[in-house]
């Protein structure tokens, strides 16, 4: 865990002081003593994380972090304000043009290298979603898979609170509650079991349960898959410093300590879930954008592509387990006649339709795609000959029953389909073998009038 | 960093031991005392690692480590086998069997700790990339993701040596060259440079180096956005172990102790190439498939989602910079004659040379797509409405101009296209009514008789 920060002060003893501290915890670093200076330097080179100080002449640390957020090119990169303790109204001031986390001067050595190491690493998992590595030079990826990130922050967060002192909960609550939905649990396992069920979006721990460990549950969090990404807090007393190193290495994501000033734990809060629900919205937009990438726009069926792929696959397993594997090649007859006669838009309902249709007569175990125009696949792992052909002739005769709706529930249009089929034919069979045989078989149908099963093994 | 551990081994001790020591280190623990009761365990909960015994009654480690690794569900855990220090012959063995790691017997701490550590941390990697978390119902896509990672798996790999004793380097080459490509620089600084220049797959460091200390230039190279993701293997001496300690928690991968095994060190940099390889195939493979999300499949222009969304921002940057937006649709006139005269194939292929010739038309700024069946739009960002309809009218010209060649070369016709133009017209203005704008002027274009460009200004 180390990364290139940058440290922005127009003092140049503090710029020197953050710089020793952090290269003794061989971090890499890069210092600006003026606002547009550090923008220069963030816009031209990869940084990590920035230190900014709030007390500049010229433009001063909160514009920069405005600037920094509102650039896309920019906005993910991490910002710490570095505020006087005098101020306390600053840390308020810096979440609101957007900053991360705080640190107070005089800087603690602690809190300078456990905050950077988990904003650090909170960036990485961000850079890996967004692509960048490297590849990243198409910008357009990125800005598509971020955009309308922002829609629901400001939402109401759903946090729990797992302490078992009464006069120590109800004040963390009371302060939580003015903005987000707070619920506490005094028993450590019940908490944890309640984290994975519950859907929380952040986690607040006190460390000074009776008669347990919180490391212990942190660590439970940590290795459970649907905890695993959940932001944890831990509310800490003086001098429990070798505590808090083991906990954010073990990846809880930050503290606060006692006495709990409560701007600051407001603060804090807010950023956790702000940044939480960013990568959680970023996770689904590249998992939606691979999704597209699989199926079929109009039909929501798998593409071509990932058939070949599952093909693949599906074919290697058969073989190897010594398990028959079969494939129909599903045509819609006379399709072209439907888009002339009746328009595009009603050839369009008529394959929406079709796809719905193959989907109710398929097993969770088939796989469905379209393979291209009026054409459909669908391969049935572990099915022999047999079977297939009483599925395919059950779907023929689904599909010739019942007439299909077109143009807006205002006409209804007769549809039939052929179908080939064929299955793997032992151990010298290919994947190329077997889908040319289920094509002759569709051909064969096509040839003997249409609506008709024709096996290879026919 | 911490995880759901599975200990595998026929002897209670030998489980309690680890277990004891692993708890203490703040991981879940979870036992199996023979090896298909590990399989199972594997099969239906989410395990982060697998240490595995190699001598166990019935099915062995390397038997059980073989099938982990045959399961596409399960591939991907990292299994440390767990040698006795008299048997080197079993890591070559466990290599073959697929495991990521070995350990020997007796555990040392350091060991353990640091290595189960270095693969949870690279595990993790994985699995955001293959998009599990939680969302991962769709079995289908990470198949889809690795399909075919393995190919190049047996390549020689390229491997640099970071060392300045003569007689350590000499040792290390003669080993790694038998199946790696081996480059050795003495001096630190231009090993960093080196590495961040010349795609090597792996850095093997000493840690003696003369002057200068190694846990520098480990962290030079984590920080560089070019060697982040770069295997680190150290060659470290006995009683190292605070340093070692700090270099994992940095980032460093794996690291070896003097005097150097030969059969480990080739064993330890095979699996960092291997595993190595096999995230940045997954990291290529993923942006493959988003960017093939954005892409029309045919004419290899941004599709219609992409557009979208990059409409939005280009749209907001336009409007908050005050500067011109312009935006082209351009339709081909006709098109479904051409499809009902030539056949679909000469349609695709009209479509494919207008797409190309669009391309030519454009800056770097522009963005080009297809908005559906034979309509284009062209977006052009700080370009106002005269400019807009100067580049219109170049690309109508240059359409009509020269005739498309179809049916592979053996025919060509005449094709034109219509263009609407439309600028971004003040702060009141949206992007519904701006395309309105240019769909309308298109409508002129065509109601006028085709073949030319019409602006909203016009």
């Amino acid at each position: 865990m180390t990364a290139r920060v940058l440290v922005v002060d127009d003092i140049a003893a503090n710029v020197k002081l953050l710089e020793a501290r952090l290269m003794a915890a061989y971090f890499q670093v890069i210092s600006a003593n003026s606002g547009q200076e550090a923008l220069d330097i963030c816009a031209r080179s990869p940084i990590d994380i920035v230190l900014l100080d709030v007390m500049m002449p010229g433009m001063d640390g909160f514009e920069v972090c405005q600037r920094l957020k509102a650039d896309p090119n920019t906005a993910h990169i991490p910002v710490v304000m570095v505020t006087a303790l005098d101020q306390p109204s600053d840390k308020v001031s810096g979440l609101e043009a957007g900053a991360d986390d705080f640190l107070t001067k005089p800087v603690n050595d602690l809190a300078l290298t456990t905050r950077v190491k988990s904003l650090v690493r909170l960036k990485m998992v961000t850079d890996e979603l967004r692509l960048r590595a490297d590849a990243g030079t198409d910008m357009g990826i990125d800005q598509l898979l971020v955009a309308g990130i922002d829609d629901k922050i400001g939402e109401r967060g759903r946090v729990l609170v797992v302490d078992d002192r009464v006069s120590s909960y109800e004040r963390l609550v009371k302060t939580l509650s003015l903005e987000h939905d707070v619920t506490v649990i005094t028993d450590p396992q019940e908490a944890l079991f309640s984290a994975a069920e519950d859907g929380y979006e952040l986690v607040v721990m006190s460390t000074g349960l009776e008669n347990f460990d919180v490391l212990r549950l942190c660590s439970q969090l940590r290795s459970l898959s649907r905890t695993r990404m959940l932001p944890l807090l831990l509310v800490a007393n003086p001098g429990e410093d070798a505590m808090l190193i083991r906990a954010i290495d073990m990846g809880v994501n930050d503290y606060i300590l006692r006495p709990v000033d409560q701007n600051e734990l407001v603060a804090r809060v807010r950023t956790q879930i702000k940044r939480s629900r960013y990568n959680e919205r970023l996770r689904e937009s590249v998992q939606q954008t691979v999704e597209m990438a699989i199926r079929d726009g109009l039909t929501g069926l798998n593409n071509r592509r990932y058939f070949d792929s599952h093909l693949e696959s599906a074919f290697d397993k058969a073989q190897s387990g010594g398990k028959p594997l079969s494939v129909l090649i599903v045509d819609i007859d006379h399709f072209k006649q439907v888009n002339d006669v009746h328009g595009h838009e009603a050839g369009d309902d008529v394959l929406r339709e079709f796809a719905k249709r193959i989907g109710k007569n398929v097993r969770n175990l088939d796989m469905a795609c379209r393979y291209g125009g009026e054409e459909f696949v669908l391969l049935m792992p572990e099915t022999d000959i047999e079977l297939a052909c009483i599925v395919a002739e059950r779907m023929r005769r689904e599909i010739a029953a019942h007439p299909f709706i077109i143009d807006g529930g205002t006409k209804q249009i007769n549809i039939t389909v052929s179908v080939g089929a064929a299955c793997i034919d032992g151990n010298s069979d290919s994947k190329k073998a077997l889908m040319k045989r289920a094509d002759d078989a569709l051909y064969s149908a096509k040839r003997n009038g249409r609506n008709q099963v024709v096996s290879d093994a026919a």
